[in-house]
């Protein structure tokens, strides 16, 4: 049985874990991600979550590391920048792990990563036309159209988040109004409803669902796919409520033949998701997957 | 030097052909579509278009056939249900051809056909990420990403004519609100506007183009693409003003550092675009492109 080392890198928390081929979690180490950390910092903490998961495994033969992080970043070179870590700017991600664990390491956008995984190991397996999504601080996501990961011109394929679903809605991070982002995220939600998305009220998980149901109708009008896989703090969080209202307003905008029986549907790796997706990132590399 | 045959059906009008492998036009004949014909009625005149391009081209050897037709369609199976052709549910147009013709056919949606034909001869030659689409009767389009046509589910992937622009806008025939065609196609200017989008005011132009321009920029966010190339009589027919419009909406809805360098442009083989496209079908199909 070959296993692979995983990184989740996100704005709230670093992972690191050990992953079967199966898409069996074997350990998981989270550290909070530092605010205002300079990037030794960070990389220290990266390193110790690697070492820290590897060591709670009692593994001690990787075939290879797959790594999930925040975007944006440069993927042919290696290089990250994720939006809620300054400290990183062109950080070579790939490189630096690598030469430190002497293992080849594979990058892509945790977006992707959780489509990866769900793709080989859970709502996905065997499907060759879906979309994974993370509605949670922020919303990203990922596509499998015809069998594989879409990468788009600088690998960024896949950004649900924006996507308008309110042409005068709310200003979004990126600058534009009204996208899915702005309209849905857990940080929006603070901001622009003001509440806290974990005691949201059930008016708010109504809102939100339907902004997302907008939005994944346009995207499943536009790629004919009809499976659409929803995770993240926030939907998980607001439950059946949130994914009902979803599914009215995607089954009310997605009329077309090939696209009225678009489905959404939860993760199945759940809040393993991202470490697995991690993994993925690696396994489907090293096997010519997707 | 390798000849093609090229058929493109469409709800205005049946198109016969004859292209070069090098996308040149050596003949053409367009045919009025009927109004209520039956099925034999519109194979009389599918074979008749093709027959006299051929006569017309004074060419008697041809590679294969393509073929660009209005969707949906039962793409492996080779059957055609155009939407404004009702003379035709499951045609088996594929076979028909070969069957006639004694000539391998190829077949793909017309937006599709047209996005191969702008790839291999047009504004996305050398492009690996772009997107292709005609405002017309209807709006419709094709994406090419990682160098590959896509495909999706059924085939349909493309499909921007059904993107949400307008929550709370019209009804379009798919029967939905406020899809990007029910805003800015051909039909639903006279329809909601009250305008012959022949004689459509600067006022209609610039509404009509900044629809596209968002419709537009959601795909370019959700995909990662930077160009799109737009034709269509409408929106050829509107000019530099809708195209203005267009651009300028796109760029105040792509703010993403991968999508803010989005640009529109028109199609380079205008109004010989959907025929070149038919016979990109067979071209790129035999010679594996895309």
């Amino acid at each position: 049985m070959d296993h692979f080392l995983a990184l989740d890198i996100g704005g709230t928390k670093f992972g690191g874990g050990v992953v079967s081929e199966r898409g069996d979690v074997i350990s998981y180490i989270a550290s909070p991600t530092p605010k205002g950390a300079s990037d030794s910092e960070l990389w220290e903490i990266t390193k110790r979550v690697l070492h820290d998961a590897a060591v709670k495994a009692d593994i001690h033969k990787f075939s290879s590391v797959g790594i999930g992080c925040g975007g944006p970043m440069d993927l042919d070179r290696g290089l990250v920048s994720p939006l809620n870590i300054p400290g990183w700017r062109d950080f070579p991600l790939t490189k630096s792990i690598q030469d430190e664990f002497g293992l080849e390491a594979y990058l892509n956008n945790d977006g992707k990563a959780i489509t990866l995984g769900e793709g080989l190991f859970g709502a996905g397996k065997n499907v060759r036309n879906f979309m994974a999504m993370v509605v949670s601080t922020g919303i990203g996501g990922g596509i499998i159209l015809d069998g594989r990961l879409l990468n788009g011109r600088l690998g960024n394929a896949g950004h649900i988040g924006h996507v308008n679903v309110e042409p005068n809605g709310n200003i979004c991070s990126c600058g534009a109004r009204g996208c899915l982002e702005a309209q849905a995220s857990g940080l929006n939600i603070s901001r622009y409803y003001g509440q806290d998305p974990r005691q949201a009220t059930d008016d708010i998980k109504v809102l939100c669902g339907e902004y997302v149901g907008r939005g994944v109708a346009s995207a499943a009008s536009l790629l004919d796919l009809d499976l659409i896989v929803v995770g993240g703090s926030v939907a998980l969080g607001f439950g059946d409520i949130f994914f009902r209202a979803a599914q009215k307003e995607l089954s009310n905008r997605a009329k077309l033949n090939f696209s009225s029986s678009a489905k959404i549907a939860p993760v199945e790796l759940g809040e393993h998701g991202p470490i697995i997706g991690a993994a993925t990132v690696a396994i489907s590399s090293q096997r010519g997957l997707f």
